[in-house]
């Protein structure tokens, strides 16, 4: 059997090959970069259109309370809930991911100085999506009270890492660059072990992996709306706090959307109880509401059998990669292990760069990371098994070529 | 001549009455709540059909580059600038109000401690939009470092409130009860006097008023876009800061939009030099992207012309509320000086709730705030003279006709 006859053999035998219809892809494109933007779910439009010319356009600021746009992050909240093992009540999708890390970085301190004043070090990783550190280092710096980032540069460096001043473990579950992940139980058990509180970036996790923060005992969790879950460019992130921890303290981006009595518009603050406390302020709400359209296709479906296609997909990419490009110097840095691995597969290149924007061209479309890391990510939803061996030809054909080395793959644009 | 030939003859004469063709209206409704949420521009639609169908679904990640997502904030920044007294290079439109103010709360207290760390208090109104204070509060309880709020009851008492110990003085230039405007210009020489910096909202003055930042030496400001400037429901926020001021320190919400060199992704915050060092996350792109179909239509026109008709169409309606209602117990809050004066007016009653529920029932959009205040926006751009006869006409029925005291009007919601 040819490899592209048992291609085919998988297509038709994957069960959630239907839902690729539910997005709207453009034609002669491979789109394997759904880790950075998800694809454009086909009612997202409809769901915008709506909300310009009915709840927008006619119902103007009656929809307050007709659309009841007022609970809508928290309504949206209890939608993508399941999919990060977190109950109803739990999550809000509010503001953009790095706000939401300030708060939950704020609030964890504010915790741990009442327990443990002592600690003052916010452990995080060097190979973390640097945001996550900028805002750590912001937030130290505002706060003049002695907090220093520890950097860790391997995930196995961890447990060497912790000690009794450390206050807070941010890590980001799935790396954004070699596609790691780490087992959230026992991680989040050794960092508790030593005293710490747990706060988990979900941004390549939340529809990518199965998620269990309860079970896993997190404390934090933040991520993006706009990857996996198809939200819409710039859709706003979502948080949760446990509920063990939420009502403890309020965190201080302290707006109007996060008080117990949204619209008494009393002059003091008093803080919602449950995570309706980490809403600040009003929110977009047309680029809010097409979060619904990406949410309402994970209903179709369940983690555990995205799960089971993604692995799947990126055995299968790693496997003819490694195959078919042995000639070339690709390093793959992703985990083979499953348990280690995200939903997105990563290979170094010392043209990488120029190697994805030769695949750009022919309508396969990665990603580059500094340096030299290409990334491809595999998104079960819409991805099929053709798509990975046609996206493997490509690159196949581009490296043999050389054609990496015309020059309008060599001027440096400023992709995400 | 009655009172409908004479207001037919102002629309007649009015030089702004072809903006109204802009925005989509609903039939048989007349919005005087403009300063809560703006009316939908007939552009917006295209707009984000556009962002939908074709940078998020056919460009997908591409759109970063060929639609230049990540300087979307500083080039509609640039054009609200003029509307503002600002320059170009010296406004972004980013995140919420609250979220933004919370940036210059912080920055202008680290200027301030360093110039003069014994000033610990924060000046603000008790009349304030209240989000405005549970954010200094918010920020106060975070540093821990004995800032205190100092509430000002009335804009008289401001210069008896001044004094060595206060860091930073936040007004809201319009009030979004009262209707109550600041000079700016002398305001703000009064702080300078007494070395504390100016902040103002600018919430229900852009679009509304004419506003001079530069002229009138402020040094920080905010506000919205989705009230006067249409942007949109929960349309990004924007902010400015002095460049006097801008790059002593950089703002603690220090995300990757911020940074120097935004795609290079170094592991240590460098904020950029100019106002984009106050940008954070990733923004909701559609959201934003319809800020700028409302900011086109002020490029049609100037804010000295439409404060022309704003002022006549504020005049209009006291003059004829205070000749039709006056056996009902109406009392205008809302300053008679020009000078004082933003683009609504606000009477109190004291069934104010039912009457403007009654008022929305017959198709006359004003809204409530408590205790007691019926706020009406006067928004030039397509609000019409025939809009305010038609709109008093309706209050003097339904105060004349007490159809207030009906139950369904009586209900409350949470109208925001």
């Amino acid at each position: 059997m040819s490899t592209q006859q048992h291609l085919r053999e998988l297509d038709l035998a994957d069960p959630l090959a239907a839902l690729r219809d539910e997005f709207a892809l453009p034609e002669g494109v491979i789109y394997l970069d759904g880790n950075s933007l998800g694809a454009r779910p086909r009612a997202a439009l409809a769901r915008a259109t709506q909300m310009i010319e009915q709840e927008w356009g006619e119902g103007l600021i009656r929809s307050w309370n007709t659309a009841q746009w007022s609970t809508l992050s928290a309504r949206l909240g209890d939608k993508l809930a399941p999919l990060i093992g977190a109950d109803s009540g739990e999550v809000v999708i509010t503001d953009t991911t790095t706000v939401n890390l300030f708060k939950i970085l704020a609030a964890g301190l504010r915790i741990q100085a009442e327990r443990a004043p002592q600690r003052k070090i916010i452990l995080s990783e060097l190979h973390n999506f640097p945001a996550d550190l900028y805002v750590i280092e912001g937030l130290a710096d505002l706060l003049q009270q002695g907090y220093e980032l520890r950097l860790i540069e391997r995930p196995q460096d961890l447990p060497g890492l912790l000690d009794d001043q450390v206050a807070l473990v941010l890590l980001t579950h799935v790396n954004y660059k070699s596609g790691h992940m780490y087992d959230m139980t026992a991680t989040t058990g050794l960092i508790h072990q030593h005293g710490a509180l747990a706060l988990w970036d979900l941004a390549h996790s939340a529809g990518a992996v199965p998620v269990q923060l309860k079970a896993a005992k997190a404390d934090y969790a933040i991520g993006c709306t706009y990857k996996y879950l198809n939200g819409g460019p710039g859709s706003p992130a979502f948080v949760w706090v446990s509920p063990d921890l939420c009502d403890q303290v309020w965190q201080p981006l302290s707006g109007w959307w996060g008080h117990a009595r949204q619209f008494a518009m009393e002059p003091h603050y008093a803080p919602a109880s449950g995570i309706t406390r980490y809403l600040c302020g009003t929110q977009p709400l047309v680029s809010l509401g097409m979060v619904e359209s990406g949410l309402d296709i994970f209903a179709k479906t369940s983690m555990q059998a995205l799960r089971n296609k993604s692995l799947a997909l990126t055995d299968l990419f790693i496997e003819l990669v490694e195959a078919r490009c042995k000639d070339h110097p690709l390093t793959l840095i992703t985990p083979r292990d499953h348990a280690q691995r995200g939903s997105h597969v990563s290979f170094e290149h010392p043209e990488g760069y120029a190697v994805v924007q030769a695949l750009i061209a022919r309508g396969v479309i990665g990603d580059y990371r500094e340096p030299r890391i290409m990334r491809f990510g595999f998104t079960p939803l819409y991805t099929s098994f053709q798509d990975v061996g046609a996206a493997v030809q490509a690159l196949v054909e581009v490296l043999d070529s050389q054609q990496w080395r015309e020059p309008q793959f060599q001027t440096r644009h400023s992709v995400t």
